[in-house]
């Protein structure tokens, strides 16, 4: 017998933490799974064959992504919305979609309908056509994955800041648990217009808080100097005991975070920003060297290091 | 509130059924789901561009499609495996995948290791790459997707038997559940060899049984005699009480199900089949006219209706 769980607490996943499960995961995937971008370590993967295609995975669980108080047509959405803002963050156009559904016997006719009306409402939107599905079935779990092939002429990777470059975040961030999470619109024109413009150097999308994903731009030798009076913070954290912590450590922003060489502010691209887009655009500091000992992340004004540590942790 | 779940029986989706709840999604989906072959109803969807490119997904669930009695390699090979068949019957070339795994936190890292490692060596054998990936925490759910691209130069379809066709099936049917369902060598190979001849009509893997999967190759105004006794039944449904039900009805046969004109019996093509490759290929009958109202397969020695009905259905 060969038991997938155990009750060895060092044999358990939730001993690892996600970021150490993946890369054990790649690891005992060996050659199978090609280094970055071609494989895993990117907001999706950029495919060689055929050349810049993009392909990412995303998946959503009731009870851990949405639960009953969500509208099931908007619980539909934010499946395709999690994997648009991967699109988003490669500069990508989104194409083709399969959908997998984990469904136990006394799932809602009327629920799944409004579940899929959701979803149709939104690949309509993002001019996406849903190929194909699996359906399984559980006992009591509910959940769905979606896979979803796109396209970028530039995908724009994480790991290239460059140093003196500036750093931009569109929209707000934090306590997106309270609304934005599952009423946040993917900023794929956005993300295809900065994918347009040279003087964008390096892009994510924030999902797991800008504590976790800003250092991921960053390649050695490379830190951030954050102005922190310049985040931008979403309304519902404005009056929270500590803003800048979840301005750093709350998930599910789906914002663009990008770096630029500092020509780009003065540049005609980003004059336009305004006049294409109402998504609010703001540069919170700026690419530095670093001391390998030193945190990712300083304030622009004390030169202090920046302590929120690292966000939500997975499996913990 | 909006809860997925249901006591009421009418709305719950085992009233449906998997075929019926399938085509509810389709028609859910309005214009977002493209017809067949461009989107779902074959073995995968043949993408328009990146032209011939094929999509496809299937998942895994511990308590259904493998438990603790299988060595975790052989289940991370076998999540591959059913991907890679869908490939196969298309006659096509697998390239890359993403995999989504659906986590408890109690789930062992030993484990997890050796299902990976089965996923590994299959990948390496069949020159699949790990391209990306989700994991996703649940309470007690363990289950995996994996969406595999590939490529077809003509892909073979469901619906395209002529009449007077042969009807071919490699290796046996029926039983599965005892190995086979494990340990089946996906039939990629024969699969891209009869995509290369032009005497093959159409295609599938046999998956939920010969009964369900036959009629899916036959269009309208077609339906297949059967010459009962020269169905390949496994060893382990030879000594069963009625083995032509399990022929019929069983199943994860993976064995690929195909026409061909009448004279690619006597093609060269054919007949260097046993030269190319081990597996067993048996002509098991042929499509004729069908008149509406009857069976879609008939006994091709008493010329009576084949009932073995509809094979297994999901969510009932």
């Amino acid at each position: 017998m060969s038991s997938p769980f155990t009750d060895i607490a060092n044999d358990q996943i939730r001993s690892l933490g996600e970021r150490q499960l993946i890369k054990h995961i790649r690891d005992w995937l060996g050659e199978c799974a090609p280094p970055s971008p071609f494989g895993m370590g990117d907001d999706t993967a950029v495919l060689k064959e055929p050349s810049q295609n993009l392909l990412t995975t995303d998946s959503l669980v009731f009870g851990r992504h949405f639960d009953a108080s969500l509208p099931a047509d908007i619980a539909g959405a934010k499946l395709l919305k999690r994997n648009l803002s991967d699109i988003a963050a490669m500069g990508g156009k989104p194409s083709v979609a399969v959908l997998a559904g984990f469904l136990p016997a006394n799932t809602a006719i009327s629920w799944l309908k409004q579940f899929v009306a959701g979803l149709h409402t939104c690949a309509n939107e993002w001019d996406v056509a849903i190929v194909g599905g699996d359906l399984a079935q559980t006992d009591e779990f509910l959940g769905f994955n979606l896979t979803l092939n796109g396209h970028a002429d530039r995908p724009l990777l994480r790991g290239a800041a460059k140093q003196d470059d500036l750093i931009w975040v569109t929209g707000e961030l934090g306590g997106s648990i309270h609304n934005h999470h599952a009423h946040f619109q993917p900023r794929l024109k956005e993300g295809h217009y900065l994918a347009s413009e040279i003087r964008i150097h390096s892009m994510i999308d924030v999902t797991d808080g800008l504590a976790k994903d800003l250092p991921t731009l960053l390649s050695r030798g490379l830190g951030a100097e954050i102005d922190l009076a310049t985040l931008p913070l979403r309304g519902s954290i404005q009056k929270a005991s500590d803003p800048l912590a979840a301005a750093f450590t709350d998930g599910e922003d789906y914002e663009l975070l990008f770096t630029s060489s500092p020509d780009w502010e003065e540049s005609l691209s980003h004059q336009k920003w305004d006049s294409i887009f109402e998504t609010r655009l703001t540069c919170i500091g700026k690419v530095v060297t670093r001391k390998d000992s030193s945190s990712p992340m300083l304030d622009a004004k004390t030169h202090q290091p920046i302590n929120y540590g690292e966000a939500y942790e997975h499996f913990r």
